[in-house]
């Protein structure tokens, strides 16, 4: 077993009506003025904006709102929201929405406190050594990033998509109704479900020794949002799966599923980020079209991981090898996928993939050939490659 | 499922050597000077408590030390460590052991900064308003207090054993060194592991409707803490299994395990909280000792949940009913306890209740019918009376 580090300092407030405290958990951060962050009009139109801003009022809160956050959040927005932040000498950021927002409230949060372009954190330049806090009103259950410490941030100048991890990006709080999430599209709900499997599958897949309960936990993770997601299909407004789905994205990146696993793959997320920052199309989505792919790919150098994930989570019977075993989990995983209406393929994507472009997202995956991503098996630029090719 | 708040701020440094970092994180909480807090001879003798105070100095941080906690931490220990904090200017306190040394810390903590009675707080009178923050250097896998909001103080003054929860008190560092524990007698690790067990097993016990992924946690932990308690009673210092039952401790009592199911029975720990005061006998043995008699008495009122923890938990085939599977899995329990030499009953601890005690106990622990404990079923104190009477 590896040695591990744990740290959740954020406080969660979860269940029916619990954006009713917002106003007083901000009180308790002890700051003067509130920036609310939000992004589409999904929020002004259900009325929950109305309602934050009311609780805020209630406790005397002085706050001024940034909306227009989009899916894979952009660089241009956090840059306004750091010129408005030192403007209005905001010292607290409320993210009211999902990742996209939260990562760019913490964005924002880094840049505040930096004297530089914060791309320098997503670009690996620097470490930050402060921010301004950030709470979070979470409405889409997905990214995970209401209590993770990472950040993910889309550069339109080359369309880079990189993200930038510290403790100090932690929200200090994280208000979570389910209820919130039951208006979300079919779409949406199922591609934040595939996100927050994929956040315990990328740390479960490593070529480290690991732990039973951390094992044990990220399977039952798995196999209950696979249940509640498949029950969201029919019933979107089944509370219990709502919650079930919503607590476990969080548990799923708040690092417990990686206690002692030694960090994990990732590879699959790097794969993806060059597809979101490409052709902007929603993470869950992006990731599921090139999983099926990679797990092929590496699955001869971690068959035996990949036959208990088959056989512990996906239920299949073991077969005569590890190897075959595990194939049969990636075809069950696959199959669920298809069952959320989930690609498979970057082309279920409605994306053809030209052979220029291929290369481009090879060459950016591997920051042209200076890394490798993934740690089952070490992909170079070359592997990279064939995994995007074998994806189309 | 129930609305719930889950904070767990203390940050874990898991796994080999990690005690060295011990001068660094105290470092990082910028105090000024330090009460090192321990128990017994046993860290001076192995010399972890030379190696700690080794990594303040490095630090250049000023400490002063306190030993002699014992088991069902004691008063009087508190008092004298409020003196001694407020003689030397203290503002940081390192417990170095197990529950009794972090809850005594604790209780300093809290003391400290509160012109009353520390006791206050433990008879109900008072909430803690300030605290001195505490780090914690874990030396035996049980209480959880190195990431729990809990701590539990015996007062001399009529034997009264009672717990105070409060947010103040959780550590703000927990150093957790698997390789520690391995020195531990055999009956101190099988009362471990009840203890562990027990912490989960009191919030999976409730009338309250529950999370199907806390659930499947639960359930998850108590399998592996049985597993690996029956490694370590034939290899103590096998480190894996070492390792699973100290990251299950603090899982166990952080508030993981109780999310979205109401807040838990704790009846057992009632009952042995006032044996703990008269007779000072080990928490987990003691617990061990009355959970039968309790499960017994209660299976009636929550037949349903008794059988799922015995088919999940404790591998039982269902049965014709409810209560008759959940029987079998308390049978199960129990025989469990045996393997591990732990009591099923009190008598299994060389203490031979008479009348006169049992209603001694009964009247305290149901502050002398002021109040009921327990929610599978609400126990007055005649029940109480019973539970102890089948217990003996």
């Amino acid at each position: 077993m590896e040695n591990f580090q744990y740290y959740t300092p954020t406080k969660v407030i979860f269940g029916k009506g619990s954006e009713k405290q917002v106003g007083k958990l901000v009180r308790q951060q002890g700051c003067g003025k509130v920036l609310v962050h939000y992004g589409s009009g999904s929020v002004v139109r259900c009325g929950l904006l109305n309602r934050i801003c009311a609780s805020l009022d209630r406790e005397e809160i002085p706050y001024t709102t940034l909306g227009g956050v989009v899916p894979n959040p952009r660089l241009s927005l956090v840059y306004q929201g750091i010129d408005l932040c030192r403007r209005e000498k905001i010292d607290f950021i409320l993210a009211v929405g999902g990742g996209s927002v939260i990562d760019s409230a913490k964005a924002i949060g880094y840049g505040v406190k930096y004297d530089g372009d914060v791309w320098d954190f997503y670009s690996g330049k620097q470490q930050a050594e402060d921010s301004i806090p950030v709470g979070v009103v979470l409405t889409i259950s997905a990214a995970g990033s209401e209590m993770s410490d990472s950040s993910v941030i889309t550069n339109e100048d080359g369309w880079l998509k990189r993200g930038y991890s510290s403790d100090l990006g932690r929200a200090r709080f994280a208000v979570m109704n389910p209820e919130l999430t039951m208006t979300l599209p079919k779409y949406q709900t199922a591609s934040g479900c595939v996100d927050i499997m994929m956040h315990t599958m990328e740390r479960y897949f490593n070529r480290s020794e690991n732990m039973e309960l951390t094992d044990g936990i990220s399977e039952h993770l798995l196999r209950t949002v696979m249940k509640n997601a498949k029950i969201l299909m029919k019933e979107p407004d089944n509370y219990n799966a709502r919650a079930e789905v919503m607590w476990a994205g969080s548990l799923s990146h708040n690092g417990l599923t990686g206690c002692g696993t030694g960090g994990g793959d990732w590879a699959c997320h790097q794969l993806e980020h060059e597809l979101g920052g490409m052709f902007d199309v929603a993470h869950g989505a992006g990731l599921a079209a090139v999983w099926g792919s990679w797990a092929r790919y590496v699955l001869p150098e971690g068959a035996a991981r990949f036959a208990q994930f088959a056989v512990n989570v996906m239920g299949v019977d073991p077969k005569e090898s590890d190897e075959a075993t595990g194939l049969k989990g990636i075809e069950a995983m696959e199959m669920f996928y298809r069952t959320l209406e989930m690609p498979v393929k970057i082309s279920d994507m409605g994306i053809l993939l030209t052979e220029e472009q291929m290369n481009e997202l090879a060459d950016k995956c591997s920051h042209f050939r200076k890394r490798t991503v993934g740690c089952v098996k070490r992909l170079t630029r070359d592997d990279v490659y064939q995994i995007y090719r074998n994806a189309r």
